[in-house]
């Protein structure tokens, strides 16, 4: 059967949004990552920093206090902040699932998980590999790059298992896992377009 | 640099071992499976079947029972005869990978770790597809076969866990993991080639 859909989970700093861009160019088809996180916002009249940051990562005690020094309520619909954006952010992928694209990250490949058609990649590397390339990405900060990844990647994890009871990164999970730092970026591209080849 | 070792993990009927072997055929290099086993058994002086278990999953009440009738000592040389067939497997897997070769199972993948030149793998298939492949590979017995699949996996987990303290199955620790159920056998094989080409 064709994959029509490609999701793209990643670690922090492993090159999976690349990845799934170089994708999305060679299938011609639509790439989403910051669009989905728009029409969260669109859809939600919330702020796109907050959906960015709630709608793939576990809640932190500073998101909190960012929403209530923004005055945005911390329940809605009986629903937490949080399980409220999940929710609209499920009906957006389900919506933007309709015709073939590439979707990075938003747990998409557990909304997706019973589409035939949809081929769920994970990137990772080594943490060296990884804080050289948020360095140069993203520049330096106070904490050390090798603290960003691994608070990065454990908020990932939380969101991941609370919003689908399964372990982030876990082999089984995906059809493909590629290990970025050591096959290469560009390689990682071809490998996937191979793998989804008839 | 050139992937001289291939180690191949995989979950019990996902055809990982087909996929070692395969590769081996298509690389001209040797297939360590069978032969990794009775090299240990020969080192040892230990019945094959016994070390085929041992070495690969975590000690079962049965194989105590079978080692004690056997006249099989639990300890030796101070270690539990598990540790002392994990050191001298450990000690056979790193003579074997003196030369090119793909090895599979066995933890070789932890052992191999700081080879630079080592390329791992992990197979996973869905239940349904598994459960065929060893109905048909092994015939019927009286578990059900999914019960069959979950049995050895739980056990390979804690072997990997006991004495790597890895979790077995996490994409982190290989550099493909791959869907052999979704992507098929043969496909593996060629996107493994691709992988460690230079």
């Amino acid at each position: 059967m064709a994959k029509n859909i490609i999701t793209i989970s990643r670690q922090f700093g492993s090159g999976g949004r690349t990845v799934g861009k170089l994708l999305a160019e060679r299938l011609g088809v639509p790439f989403y990552d910051k669009e989905l996180v728009k029409q969260v916002a669109d859809e939600t009249g919330f702020d796109v920093g907050y959906i960015e940051e709630n709608g793939e990562f576990s809640p932190s005690k500073s998101i909190f206090s960012f929403a209530m020094s923004q005055g945005i309520p911390i329940m809605q619909n009986g629903l937490s902040m949080s399980d409220f954006i999940f929710c609209v952010q499920r009906q957006v992928i389900l919506k933007l699932a309709e015709q073939p694209c590439v979707i990075v990250g938003r747990g998409a490949d557990y909304v997706l998980r019973d589409r035939e058609d949809c081929f769920n990649v994970f990137i990772h590397a080594d943490v060296q590999s990884r804080a050289e390339r948020i360095v140069k990405l993203y520049g330096e900060s106070e904490k050390r790059p090798e603290q960003r990844l691994a608070d990065k990647d454990k908020k990932r994890k939380i969101y991941y298992k609370h919003y689908t009871d399964r372990e982030w990164g876990d082999a089984k999970n995906y059809d493909i896992c590629l290990n970025s730092g050591k096959i290469g970026i560009d390689k990682c591209v071809e490998l996937i377009l191979d793998a989804i080849k008839d």
